[in-house]
Parts: C-alpha cells; structure tokens; sequence
C-alpha cells in the first residue's frame, strides 16, 4: 500500500496491523545493536597468523636489515610505504605511515593547521576570529565531531547521486578565504553508500579556493572495501591533482583497520611529495613515529597488494549476506508504501536509510523500545542536526548473520509505524 | 697536571702528548657513535616472548571478556591502567592510556592547549601574541623542539644539583600570566642525570602561578630506569598536590619504550582525576583510541608490578658495565686537570659532561674528525644555543660494551686537547 496518497481509514486499518506486529516484537524483549561500523568476530580472526608473525629478533629486521624493534624510520618501514602507495595511487614519497587511527591523524593535521598553519598558510587557522569546513551531508559522525571539538564553523553540504554538490562546493570556497577545508568519503561514503562521480572528483582536483591553504581531507576509508567483484572505482584525485597542478590541496588517508584489526592496525596519509616532506618534518618534532614492530608485522602478513585484496575477498564474503539480507527485508517490509529511500551499495560498511520526512527520530525511539538500537538520529549531519529528521544509518557488519535480517525487518515495521503515526497525526 | 694554573710550557708539553695521541686515534680510522639515547640489541631481546604472547582469539579478550582487536576502551585496557597506576603511584582513574610515543602525547596536549585551551583557560594559547613555557637547561631536546615548532618562547631555566632552579621559577610565574608551562624530567634528568630533591618537588606541587591553565609537564622518562638496587627517589608529585589542591596543573608521563620496545611500547599520562575525565573526553573527538593488541600484550608480558622491575633489573645489568667503564674512563682521563664536570648518575640513559667553557663544540667537532659522534652541541638547550658551549650529553646506551671505555677515552681526549688549545690560544 502506497501510504502517502492512501485513505484515513486504509491508514487506520494498516496502523493497527502494524502496532500490533510492534506490540508483538517488543513482547519478546530483544536486545539488539546495529549502531556501529565494528568488524565482527570472524573477520578480525581473518588475519590470526599476523598476531605471531615475528617471533624472533631476526625476524624483526626490515628489508634494509633495520630492527623496527627500536628508535628510527619515523616515516615508517619503506616496504610497508610502497605496498600502500601501490594501493592508494600514489608514489613512494607521496605516503606516511601513522599510528593505528587514521581519524587520529586527520586530528592532528587539522589542529597543526590550528596551531602552526600549513606551508601556504598567511597565518595558523587558530589567529583567525572563525574558520569554516565544508561537510557533504549526510557524512561520517566523527569528522563532523572534529570540527565542533576546535570551534571549526560547519556549512553542510547536500550529498547528490554523484557526490557533494560541486556547484555549491566551487562557489563558496572561491567566495571566503576563511573556508579552509572539507571532509570527503569518496568511495562508500558513509553512510550514503555513494561514489563520487569521476567528474566530481576532477572538479576537486581543479577547485581554486580563495583561501590558499584550503585543504580537502579525503577519507578513502573504504577504498578497498568491495562487497562484489564488480565494484565501484573511485577516480585517483592525486593523479588528477598532478594535472591540474594542486596536489598540496589534498591528503588523502586509509587504514587497516577493517583490513586486519580495529583495536590495533596501521594507517597512512598520501598527499604530494612536498606536502609529505611537510608532515616529515612536523612530525619529526611532534613525536618519535609510530609502531613500526606493528607495520612490520602487517607487511609480513600482507606480502604484497595481492595480499591486502585476498583478505578483502574473504571480509566480503562475511559482510555480503548481511547486507544483502537486510537489504531484501528492506524490499519486502517497505514494498510500495513509499515511505522509505535507500540504495544497495557495492561496498563499505553502511547502508543509508531515509524514512518519511519527520519520523527517523520516532523510528529510532520505537525501536529503542523493543530493543533495537540504531546509529543516533543526526549524528550523521554536523551538530548532530538532521534538518529534515529522516536519516538513519544501518550499520549490518557487527551483527550475528542470523540476526540481520529480523533486526532489519524490525526497522522496517518501526518506520511503518513511526510514519502512520505522522500521516494519522497520532 | 691542573690545567687551570698550569705554566704555558707546562701545557704546551701537554699540548704535544694529547695531540700526538689524537692523530693515533685519527690514524685508525674509526667510526663510532655515542650519540643516541637508544636500548642495543640485547635490550629489545628481553621482552622476546611478548612478540608471540597473543596467540589465538580467545588471548585477544581482555580481563572483562572484551576482545581487544576491536573498537573500544578508548582510555586503555583497565588491567594495564591499573598495572601502571601503580607504577606511577596513582589511581585507577587518574592514568590514561596513549599510543607508542609518550612525546607525541605531550605534544598533543600542547597543541590542544594551543588550539581548545585547558579546561581552565580563558581562551586557547593559540590566541595569544605569544606565550612562554620554562625550560630548565639543560635538558631533553625533543621538549624544545615542541616549543619551537610551536612558537612558544623558551625561558632558560638553570639546573641547580636540586633541580630547576625554583626561587626563578616560583617569581616568574607569579608575575607573568603569558607563561603557560614547563618542561621537567624529575628522575635522572636528560642529560644532567640529577633526580629533583623533595623540596623541589612540594614546591613544584605548591606552584602558584598568575595563570589559571600553566601547567607541569612532568616527563617521567626515568621513573624506573634505575641501574642500583640502591637509587633515586623522586617524591609522588600528585600526591604532593593532593595535600595542595593543584593536582590539575599537572600532567606526568611515562613510556615502556626503554622497558619494551623503543618501536612498539605503550605510554602513559597521569594527572587528577579530573584531567583524565577531561583527557578522555577530548582525546575521543580527536581519534579511535590506541593499539589495544599492544596494550594486552605488554600486560601478559609484565603480568604484574613486580614483573615490570624484574625486566628493569636486567635492563640495569646491560646498561651499568657501560655507564661504569665511561666514568672510570673520564675520572682517569680527566684527572685532576679541572676541565670537566660531571656526575655520576644512578639511572637513566646519560652522562653530562661539562668541559671548560668555550670549548664544547669544538670538543664535539675533534671527536667528529676522528670518527665519533656525539650529540650535537647546543641540544640540550632552548633554541640549540648552550650559552657556555660547555654541555656534551654522552650515551652509552647503544655502543657496544666494549667500546664504552674506548669511546669515553677517545671524549676525554678531545676535551683535553680543545681545552688545551683554548687556555694556549691556539
């Protein structure tokens, strides 16, 4: 039944079928999470034999007979840095190697720009009375988080079936020289499951930013991150940037840590070959570098890009059954009440759920009542704000298999719900 | 012979043998480094069995059944906080857990401060014209170096055989509002090797500064790099500021980088109870919290308090034969020509060697040219600049046992002849 064009009395008639499978559900006293992007148990027990790769001292040695066990290599172990140069596109000397948090990274280049200001930079961002990001929307929660955390102003930008609105985009940033920067998930975005289209990823390659030290922080978290052989491709910006000549505009970062492990994996930052010797630098005077017994470990395990893209395969198959299972629940519980948009993405680690305008709040609250827990309504928009209160994250990966498709179904008669109860006004 | 009232042909004769022995040390053609604070080999050997500790999934679950390869316990596995609580003689809620670089987390908080300020600040340092941090010199270069990246202006601090110079101290910050905060390794000071006295420590603890947010960074590096069963002590800062009230003016750190492994350790920051719920709140904008693979393998590595001596102690048996045969050899090389300070120090990973004033560098360029590095001149102070050019920091560390006496020979010998040239004008 389409809801939005049907009668009072069929509405009424569908309301209590639906309360009642409601009623029904929260009777059986659920405890159910489908918030987080976590791994789940099976795909962290993907790479086992990493935990005890290096077991003696000689097997600590790098391939230029350095022992990573001690002080040195604060750009990290080169053969590490070349595999995932060949993975993120670019050159050896356009990568870093950090810690195990690539958020943690983006953090700290963004509040160095706070702090000292980048190589372009007329003076650090934090002498300015007020500097603003731009944040394609709905986005990654975090990012937005960073923003609030350092008083960084937020201009939302609208997500389109091609990526952010690049109109939009190219006009402000030529407009105000205090926009600095802005957040981008160009593969999978989280959580639209979106691709940027390879014309919106030339125009960020072309973009003439007023502010000179405008920097586009590419999150290609899910670079690698396929569900099916046939994938989508993201255009390689830093090749783009090459032609266009602006290659100190972007940094773009990975990790591993939906590759090995969450709680303990290695993350890198690509960008031009200066803008690396930049972080070099800084960095040389921030810190002592990072685990490089922890690299060590991943370079052995992983041996060479064929490795990263085999282990892939394997997390693909765990995650696939999931999505695809809530993914038909959606199907058969929406069905033609046109109540609900979404797309099945390729890849990634969410699915994008956009109910009736007004009613994702009441959705999350009803299911919070039987005991499903979804991602917070709004955290996917800066300041936590949904505007049009519609969006809500799916995040299938840390559930049981078995699990996937009640809990999705559960969503479903929630939604249903939430959206009689507007349209019935109740 | 006195170097200081020796007659001029008495120190030209001098002059003669020591340069005659210098060119036969030339003539061989060494290569030798003294440089870095680094373990050696067997050091990194001792925690062999931690690399292979967490063998299969079930040893990846942490005290609480929580398995640590995934997101989560942002603020450190609770069973390693509580493990190095103890150590640093705080409570359970007052130590958080960082990443491998306990400088990185200074410089984090620094840099925090700089752009979001402290929870007691009027506005980020970042806001000011300029702030001030107080440097007692010498002392660790790495602290300067944050500064001056940072442009934070750096006000010399002298060393007394107490500690920092606290009369200067307690009169600067009471004055002037613009100094924020200073740099302090309390036990075995890099490179003086002097533990700070009670006194200055409770007055450390009593410190009332005309800033609200000036904070105590209290590198703790040394804390149990003792080398004698019978050693230093330094008094429990955060206890003393307990009896005081300021405990939120002070952080301290510690590592398992000279414990573990210099490329792969965990660090730590204890403060007040409410720094550390401020720390964690802060620290989960700014990233996915760190390695907690890392952090259980080092607590099944220690298992205990006592399992964290029992590995300095043997750390000590490596270490003490070098930093014996390097004093043996400046007390015998020196003599009693007058031209060097030094001490003898209990723990830590240096010698600071004073030759006569006016002399360092050029000592430091007579060892280069014979083929043995040594720290760079002038590190040990703000801006590089030693204003007597008098400081040599010696490292025993990483040479090989038997060439620390060579080496500390080879060091006495340059230090005599650049003295020997100074006092005859040469």
């Amino acid at each position: 039944m389409y809801y939005l064009d049907a009668s009072k009395e069929a509405l009424n008639e569908e309301y209590a079928l639906v309360k009642k499978e409601w009623d029904d559900v929260k009777a059986k006293g659920l405890s159910l999470d489908m918030s987080r992007g976590k791994p789940e148990k099976r795909q962290l027990d993907l790479c086992g034999e990493m935990m005890t790769i290096l077991k003696t001292p000689e097997d600590c040695k790098n391939e230029n007979g350095f022992d990573v066990r001690n002080y040195g290599l604060p750009t990290g172990i080169p053969e590490l840095k070349r595999l995932f140069a060949a993975v993120m596109g670019v050159g050896e000397k356009e990568i870093f190697t950090g810690g195990n948090s690539s958020l943690n990274f983006m953090y700290n280049l963004i509040v160095d720009g706070m702090a000292i200001g980048f190589p372009e930079s007329e003076k650090p961002w934090g002498k300015y009375d007020k500097i603003r990001f731009l944040c394609p929307a709905p986005g990654y929660d975090r990012h937005f988080g960073i923003c609030q955390h350092l008083g960084i102003e937020m201009i939302t930008i609208p997500m389109l079936p091609t990526g952010p609105d690049m109109n939009m985009i190219e006009k402000l940033v030529s407009e105000d020289e205090t926009i600095k920067g802005i957040w981008c998930v160009p593969k999978y975005s989280n959580p639209t499951g979106i691709t940027f289209s390879d014309e919106t990823v030339r125009r960020f390659a072309s973009l003439s930013p007023k502010a000179k030290d405008f920097k586009i922080f590419w999150d290609n978290a899910y670079l690698v991150h396929d569900l099916y052989d046939e994938h989508d491709r993201v255009l390689n910006i830093h090749e783009e940037a090459k032609k266009t000549g602006k290659g100190n505009m972007i940094f773009s970062f990975m990790s591993t840590s939906k590759i090995t492990l969450a709680g303990g994996g290695v993350c890198f930052v690509a960008s031009s070959e200066e803008n690396i010797a930049w972080i070099t630098k800084t960095l040389s005077l921030e810190g002592l570098g990072y685990d490089k017994v922890n690299q060590l470990r991943h370079m052995r395990y992983f041996k060479n890009v064929e490795g990263v893209y085999a282990v892939m395969k394997k997390h693909a198959d765990i995650l696939r059954p999931k999505f695809e299972s809530v993914l038909k629940e959606f199907n058969q519980g929406f069905g033609d009440t046109g109540i609900a948009r979404y797309i099945a993405p390729k890849g990634g680690y969410f699915i994008s759920l956009n109910v009736l305008p007004g009613t994702a709040k009441r959705t999350w609250a009803l299911a919070k009542e039987i005991g499903v827990t979804l991602t917070n309504v709004g955290a996917t928009f800066p300041y936590g704000i949904d505007p049009q209160d519609e969006n809500l994250r799916i995040a299938p990966s840390n559930v049981l298999p078995e699990d996937a498709a009640d809990i999705a179904h559960y969503v479903t008669v929630c939604a249903r719900l939430a959206a009689l109860e507007k349209l019935l006004e109740k």
